[in-house]
């Protein structure tokens, strides 16, 4: 689409109704736009804020062309999705960000590393899994993960010792050098069509132990300003190197040396971008509309400093979910709840997350702390 | 409703479908409720982003009386309502805010001059139109209003001289005294249903003289300390003599003696207003949401200063509506674009708006004046 298409016209598909599609959406109407949904779930939290739900899996392909052919530009919340016939269509010019040969690539985990390796990228030591013995390349403990298919911790496993070969993953995988971690950091880049790039600030991720989400998010993360220069600087190099467009969430190791090296990227918004809702000048996600509707892309500013945390089913429950605590948490001052619309939880499915600026981060973390305390998401069943 | 409804299932009606409705649907589904909008026209800004649209007119009284009885809260994004219907059901026990009994006392500008005055809060000097002879009793210029159905400019005019009587508006009316004003001013006040108020910062609205409709919004407004402390006394004290619950939007005129007067109160989020979405820690719409659903106020915090203007139709154009200059206004750092997906432009429909934000409000009203210039709402016909 060219400078002089008639915007207030255009319409965007989505593949993918969660609630990355659904913040999406939002910012998409919020610049007037049409949006059209692609996901399988009837009344999922994206169809519920959108012009239109094409119910289908994003393996099916007859659902994936009526989406691109009836929007202007098609773009994912998700990147586990069937690119067969995307390419094709990509192929014949309709337009579809960031192009599904990005999204087969980033798909697997190995080429991802691979590409990022060979682009002078720093990433840790990996090697490929052929065969069992291929396992005990580095030594114990080491991590195993699986090429395909992994998210929110599930496809990644550490091997403690050679006992553990037992249990490694039946499936395609690589085995990555367990890093000394110091701190996990992310950073989300932007790139447009016309190839302007803006980085947002670098924020540290906390994990919940239990099961390897991404729990807490600080923005700024506390690092000095010279390991922050250089994440983001490592973090461009690495959305350079895939050539996309769109936005990419590059997720960081900063290890005990002070080394920065990429773990893996996302190639759409992310859990670690949410804060920029409140926080920033542009949100990830209106940033991702610009990016691929052939918009400039928006200022990346930091207005305050953030904490975010992530609001998860609480272990023990399923079915219809019940907020607790929300009178109360939401007496804590300059903080933003969001709630997905899911009508389902179970034991950690992200069902919404709050945002909380404070002038002092740690005053923010302290705040975000006490809301954890006071929020619980609990369902109509005990399991 | 309780502190411990289940919010997750929380219902919400608002009863006008355009801009405001719209924003306020995007902050409801934030938090993860489920809205349904009445508003007469198929397809309407609200219904774009909301679950559920019954389409209906503001004075349907069967319509008016299935979406209170449908959904758990009512609310407002405008005042021009049947409210016969709204105060037998309030009066049966529903929950709508803020409550019908106001509205009418709002609907009736001269009653709501009259209230206002009575409690103590000072007004521009009014009187009563019961006979022609009665226009001249301030004598000229002067300001004649219509008692009802007023609204951005309609219903409003200045009689010059003794010449104009004869085109005075042919409806119930009343007079006001010719205000020498130095600024217009608002103030956005929030009510909890527990009594809670929190006031937002004072801002400027500066008008577009041809239609007498608001255009830039500057906020903070540049007053001293004492001009703004006593702007916000005032306003508060006008919402407490109301008793409501909900967003009032309270404007006033500055005198050029420095007097501060109430000139007329909005019962919903109003267009001085848009730029909490941006620049505070919590925006209008999202209060009133929290304010009508028994939630506790969030922070009215100013987080950056900001600058609003309207994106109003362009003279001369009508139709589909044509965004022009979009590509280069969005290169404007630190500029957020609302477009409400209103299908139809006609001169001077509000048919969006843009916020810029800049720790240095000059530079922001600069950059607001320079995406003025820039971008155009044309439409698909000229007339």
């Amino acid at each position: 689409m060219d400078k002089n298409f008639n915007y207030s016209n255009l319409k965007l598909g989505i593949i993918g109704g969660g609630q990355l599609g659904r913040i999406m959406s939002h910012k998409a109407k919020k610049m007037g736009f049409h949006v059209t949904i692609l996901d399988p779930t009837f009344n999922c939290p994206a169809a519920q804020v959108s012009d239109k739900h094409i119910l289908g899996g994003f393996y099916d392909k007859e659902k994936l062309e009526q989406l691109v052919q009836e929007t202007d530009v098609t773009t994912f919340e998700l990147e586990h999705v069937d690119t067969s016939i995307l390419k094709e269509l990509f192929d014949h010019g309709h337009i579809i960000h960031p192009s599904p040969y990005i999204i087969e690539l980033i798909q697997n985990k190995y080429e991802q590393k691979k590409l990022l390796d060979k682009k002078g990228v720093p990433v840790p030591a990996y090697k490929d899994v052929k065969k069992e013995e291929d396992l005990a390349a580095f030594g114990f403990p080491v991590i195993q993960k699986a090429k395909m298919g992994g998210y929110d911790g599930k496809g990644v496993q550490m091997l403690k010792s050679e006992a553990d070969v037992k249990n490694a993953l039946q499936t395609e995988s690589f085995i990555e050098e367990l890093v000394d971690i110091d701190k996990e950091l992310a950073v989300i880049v932007a790139r447009n069509i016309e190839g302007q790039i803006k980085c947002y600030p670098v924020v540290e991720m906390l994990f919940d132990e239990r099961v390897n989400i991404c729990d807490i998010v600080m923005a700024p993360a506390k690092i000095s300003k010279e390991t922050a220069d250089k994440s983001r600087e490592i973090s461009i190099e690495a959305i350079k190197a895939l050539d996309g467009v769109g936005i990419f969430a590059v997720e960081l190791f900063l290890t005990k040396k002070g080394e920065i090296l990429v773990n893996e990227i996302a190639p759409r918004p992310h859990n670690s971008g949410h804060y920029t809702v409140e926080a920033c000048a542009t949100s990830q996600f209106e940033q991702i509309i610009r990016a691929v509707t052939n918009l400039p892309l928006g200022s990346t500013k930091l207005i305050s400093p953030a904490v975010m945390i992530n609001l998860l089913g609480e272990e023990g429950y399923e079915g219809e979910p019940f907020i607790e605590g929300i009178h109360d948490a939401l007496e804590i001052p300059e903080l933003s709840f969001h709630f997905y619309g899911k009508t389902f939880t179970k034991p950690y499915r992200k069902m919404g997350h709050v945002t909380i600026l404070d002038d002092d981060i740690d005053q923010a973390l302290q705040k975000a702390m006490q809301a954890k305390d006071i929020l619980k998401i609990k369902g109509s069943k005990k399991i």
